[in-house]
């Protein structure tokens, strides 16, 4: 499903200085005549004494902000907030939200402050909840949504709307869109349901339909590019906090013991090198954008024979995508790791690397007690904490803002601290990944006094290239 | 290593009634002469003002407490606690401490309240840590723990002095305690490490030295019989309830979802019960003391079928000995599901059934997510809550109190809400284990509305025979 | 509202060796021609398969298990739990709850308890909540209660019932009862409202009417005789530790600081000796039970300086019941304690105590910090923990179980860790208190090293007698 | 103590398109001689495989990110991190850390990586504790750190430091720094202690000494200007949820009941409104930027009143400096509110409120229940999330690097999600105040529906008036 988005269609403003605007789609740029409405914020008794609430309609945010004096002013996205005029009119609006991709600490606070921004802000009173990801928009019945059903859903994990991977058909979620007279979808998923929406808004386009079609973006992994983190990503690391001291406490208390800690992080590191980070008691650290080997010196088994001769006890966290490239090796060497029904066993790097891990020190005859955990599913389903919370509000609220004011495929998210409507091809185009030649990386390594891992005979050198990744701190 | 105590070494005494005292060794049954002095706590500023401070020597604990008007005494146990007189000079105590087995919540408050009560109450000042389990005694070097070094222990998990499974060389060991002077010895463990003290008392008392040796029975499990509960146990309940909260956001956020929880009890379901009790949102427990079965009419698979049918969800916990028969049967049939080095995969209950009902599943060809959790390490791991610590410091209390009492070769143990003294072969004898004809399990029945899953055309009820286990509640 | 319970109401049985069974009243003590009915739980999937599961007509627990081997039998209760025969017809039932007094951890757990049992385990259809305490019966709507209603309500603080304190109008509320049908009456709440049911169910008595009347006992300062402990008590300790450690890093972060924390125990200490023994930071506990005076020698003001002097900070528990000697003392000599309406202040012993510290410090010119915590309501309105939520279960069931088996005027409770029926007046004649000449008290004495505060010129062995306390551990 | 620097000392250089740094001063400022060393890490075999590890001295972070296409560039700030050259070799540095004024969640870690920074990353050995804050330089001994002194304190809560208020004696300060040869001075401290900062630097740069003065901004409070949030913030926001949760419980628990609550916030109402704005269950937040009364029309008696009415309970959250000019009026209306040693009482706005709320509504003859609530100690004395333990690493290895750079005179701070360094000045010469007519606090109005307390007959529009603060989102 890739993005159909033609370099042709996006909207690139460009100013003085090098100033550059990549801005999103709005119901001006196809609807010329589209009627607008005075924002019905204005009469709200609550916002009447705040005088700087609407959004400037030039206010927008760099995405680079570490400048040299003389540097060009670079791109820029279009701050997130109200506007003076809407594009809907209240009792018009037929809102729905869908949840798709796996669970996320804060996602029913994001659904809960949608429903609430519509209602309270907007006096919209029609909002339909889709069952179960994006093929509930076509194989199941809708849920209705208001104040009352939503109240108390940010104090449970997952998602109340029930959540699938996949099940994305175009034509037959634009067809219902269509058909139920849906006129804003709220769309809350990672990378492949943010490419997903895009599909939708292409086809809503171009079938002329008044349509708003907003993304907000959930990733526990935090491999989202551009965005400063994603919602849940906080929670997801106070909890992987758990696991690390239970694996420091395991270490400590049996002879020659090494606590192993599976965490989230398909293509990206980010919860496994910030849990590091925040824990301190770790003494190696693995993620997918930093390769490792097993075997000989420099790799990983001389790693932990060192340190448990100097320790007694080690913790090891590895992110679930580590390691991967050695995973495969093997499982074409060994075609004994299938269970009766041909089904590969260990794809699990966790479990893969404990046995490994094991196999190797058996054959030294040396004792080693290994526990390992995996608290991927604990971590998940939490809610969100109070910092993941207001984050979820605001991007709720900000995506609300943004459909109502006339703005159309975009992704909310908080670049460099502000919020602000970033156009789904940004998004989509990349993944965000810890870049290992940044200082972040270093300071882990600083952390966890860590080897490299990396070979000297062959260059890595093309895989440490790369853009900065967000949360430079 | 059987117990070596035969009928003729038990202390039975007999009173009216049926009245029966299961006693514990003393240092006067075999010392006469033993000098005895005052208890230094009568002239301690604290208990000065607490005037039913020591325990009187007739007092006595019921094992069985439910009666009948008419209902003979039945056996008891010796009340534990401080007695007028001591057997030893503080001056010259040696104690050691050992702690033995798997981890378990509290492990440190034990070993902080034994040093502190050997120090406060008693003025005892040479007390040493062993090292790493029973092999702590011949293999490695002793720590000096001191009111400094036990501090702030108890706010840790773990064992400060470490652990390991085996290691017992009784000679070794009461080697080491006749070679170092050790005069009072502490063991922290589990059934098999009460079995291990009985054996280091009875070649101690072989020896004739005049050394005391106590058991505190640690057993995460709650398998131990005779007492209440084993130190740990609610704060594993508590902390299980975490994993079972995942298992249900999961469950209930996915199409066809099952959460499936294994939690601790190799021989006893008590966790999983417990648990499974306290948290309301389990629709199946599995222990070891109820066999199931997975296919045909009464089995597990179609009991989940039918809860999916009717839910769209379910969450099952699962103790880790449960369904031990069936991982057996099918180890024997399949010989695929090993490693390249030849070692069985999947000896964990939680992943086999896992693998067994995805497969049963995709045989069906029905939709199926499965998510797997086993928090067992990240349960083990914390500290005690405060619960478990109050319970924790009394243990080491009247372990403390028993030993310079002069009383030997005994396990502390709450009965029926007392502390009592319990010869060490009452505790080894036999595991606690649910009984499954008994109310508890019932009530749990009932909680979960789960079926028996007893097969009717083999009698099962060999099984359900068995003498009531503890916490009657 | 004295107990109208005379001698002569009380039904004691006899039997042989000093045996007394303290009995509660029966229907058929009263209504002899009763019908009966079998039991619905034989019938019931769940239970099919256990066989020990109703409770012998026989059965009862000892008060008293600490014995000597002559010692007489002594009083028993009742032991709780299904009857073969039960007295009401399933389709006749219509319960009422009702919970009155200051919140518990735990009451919502109770309600859903009882809910559910008597739906699942009695098919019962018709069960009401009574609306803010005894006062609903009267000047308020009943709620309907059901499964759907109580599904989630264990996880919340608090009671979904509302409750208050007082609006004990014995005529109004019985009239309420008969006037609506009710023929089950669950009274959930503390000392006072426990007499409230007595009187409740003298006045049903009086009227000749089939209703039966359960108490289940809530306080969570453990201040009601005879039971182990009451519910919510677990969790209250827990959540103190919080308050605890606050204390503690405040103290010692700041020099010559005092961190003060009040928790809940209006006549019994037992929250603040639970929660002192648990946490090990604590310098001085004060409760209602011990006596204590501030000024001169062997005072309080004297043992804070010392500590002072000594650790440079101090951690001081106080009960909000200790030291209202002192108070009210203090509050007759000054009259400048009042606010503008002429309310007194300060009636907050914490507060007072806070400040007469100040006080005193500030007229010796020594430099004090002093961080006062009350905690009260974060700690009464959290959630049951998981041992509290069993707990909360099985009196729920077993007061169930007490009423459809025909039982009446009863409280429900543990007694020496099995559930029993009590009668009313055992639970209300007096209040369970900290025995401060037994061994728990010494136990704190000893881990507090607080003088015991007594006057010397003056007896205060009048206080320091009585019957031992429950939790006798 | 006001900033004795005047704007001839500052440091502002001028670029094209408007650009301004306010930069901070440096040794070669005014040691134009000063020998630079190689930064040590490069030779660290962490940072070897880094390549953008070092910092571009021109690199510089603006502090006004939301810009339209043709804005002046406006002012930034320093980037922090390493330089390629440092102006101190490891073994001449004497290092000392000072921890000023109230406890905040993370000031263990701050200590612990100022620590571990200097000692892995460059090499120094020689790091002292200021015992009590300022007053430690002068009255009491110093403490030795080393990185096995700190290798736990991030667990703890508080400062093992110890802290206090006041003591700022410079020509003593100085002289101590002098005499004991130090030459890196890490000041950890809110608004005042950065002041206090400020003139130690005048002083030792009047005196021509070569020592480095850097400070970490401390404020539990956020009220610091410039930078994003300050450390503990967050934290203190998750465990206000507990106080709030607890409010709410109450109020629902209760007939007419009002939970209130009062939380951190001397001059700035930041915790209020991100508590509030994360809970969901506040129905009026009082802070000190936005004034309110109590009686007649469009007070809060009038709005409690109304909601009472409306839901029959009411959650209110009021930072420590609302409503001070309420307080001070009627401190000098009523004499009576004191104590007998003259004292004022009530000088506590959550106690005041509460009696004032309380006599409201005797005098209407209405029932009211009140709950107070006061978190203040138990939500400063918790350690610091995963999320603040990141943010103190960073901010501690940014004032490290800063210091070994050169750099003097400077506090650390996070602007727009960067690492900076700012000149004292900026950051005391005003507060961090919340904006009441920016949106967060429109946000906050229209999530609890409160009034907005102003009265029309007196301009408050003065007070609305000011620059927007940090966090705008």
């Amino acid at each position: 499903m890739a993005s159909s988005v033609s370099n042709s269609d996006r909207k690139i403003v460009n100013g003085p200085a090098g100033y550059v605007l990549e801005d999103v789609p709005h119901f001006s740029d196809y609807f010329p005549d589209h009627p607008t409405y005075p924002n019905p914020l204005q009469d709200n008794a609550a916002y009447s004494v705040v005088k700087q609430y609407f959004v400037d309609e030039d206010d927008t945010v760099p995405q680079k902000i570490v400048v040299h004096p003389d540097s060009p002013r670079g791109t820029h996205f279009r701050r997130a907030g109200p506007r003076q005029r809407v594009y809907f009119e209240s009792d018009d609006v037929l809102a729905c939200i869908v949840t798709c991709g796996g669970l996320c600490p804060g996602l029913n606070t994001v659904i809960r402050e949608i429903v609430c921004g519509l209602s309270y802000m907007y006096g919209v009173k029609r909002i339909l909840g889709i069952d179960g990801g994006y093929r509930g928009f076509y194989a199941r019945n809708v849920i209705h949504l208001d104040l009352k059903t939503v109240n108390d859903i940010h104090r449970s994990g997952g998602t109340i709307l029930g959540t699938s991977r996949g099940g994305h058909d175009t034509t037959k979620i634009v067809d219902s869109i269509q058909d139920r007279g849906i006129n804003q979808v709220y769309i809350i998923g990672g990378d492949g349901s943010q490419k997903g929406a895009a599909v939708i808004f292409d086809e809503i386009r171009r079938r002329g339909l008044k349509v708003a079609v907003a993304g907000i973006p959930k990733t526990i992994d935090n491999d989202i590019p551009i965005i400063d983190r994603s919602f849940g990503f906080d929670t997801a690391v106070e909890e992987a906090q758990r696991a690390i001291n239970a694996a420091h406490v395991e270490a400590t208390s049996f002879e020659n013991c090494i606590g192993l800690v599976k965490l989230m992080g398909r293509y990206s590191g980010f919860i496994a090198m910030y849990a590091t980070l925040a824990s301190r008691d770790v003494d190696c650290c693995l993620i997918p954008e930093s390769p490792f080997f097993l075997e000989g010196p420099g790799g990983l088994f001389e790693f932990i024979e060192k340190r448990l001769k100097e320790n007694g006890h080690m913790v090891i966290v590895i992110a679930e995508g580590a390691g991967q490239d050695l995973l495969s090796e093997s499982a074409e060497q060994s075609t004994t790791l299938k269970d009766a029904s041909g089904n590969k066993l260990l794809q699990d790097i966790g479990l893969w690397i404990s046995q490994r891990i094991k196999d190797h020190f058996t054959k030294k005859k040396m004792t080693l007690n290994l526990k390992y955990i995996d608290p991927t599913y604990m971590i998940r389903a939490v809610p969100g904490n109070a910092s993941d919370n207001v984050c979820c509000t605001l991007l709720a609220q900000s995506a609300v803002h943004g459909v109502m004011a006339g703005y159309n495929g975009f992704t909310v998210g908080l670049v460099n601290g502000r919020h602000t409507y970033i156009p789904f091809y940004r998004i989509t185009e990349k993944q965000n990944k810890v870049v290992i030649t940044d200082r972040m990386w270093a300071r882990l390594l600083s952390s966890t006094n860590q080897p490299s891992f990396m070979r000297h005979d062959k260059s890595d050198s093309n895989q440490l290239a790369g853009e900065a990744g967000t949360m430079k701190w």
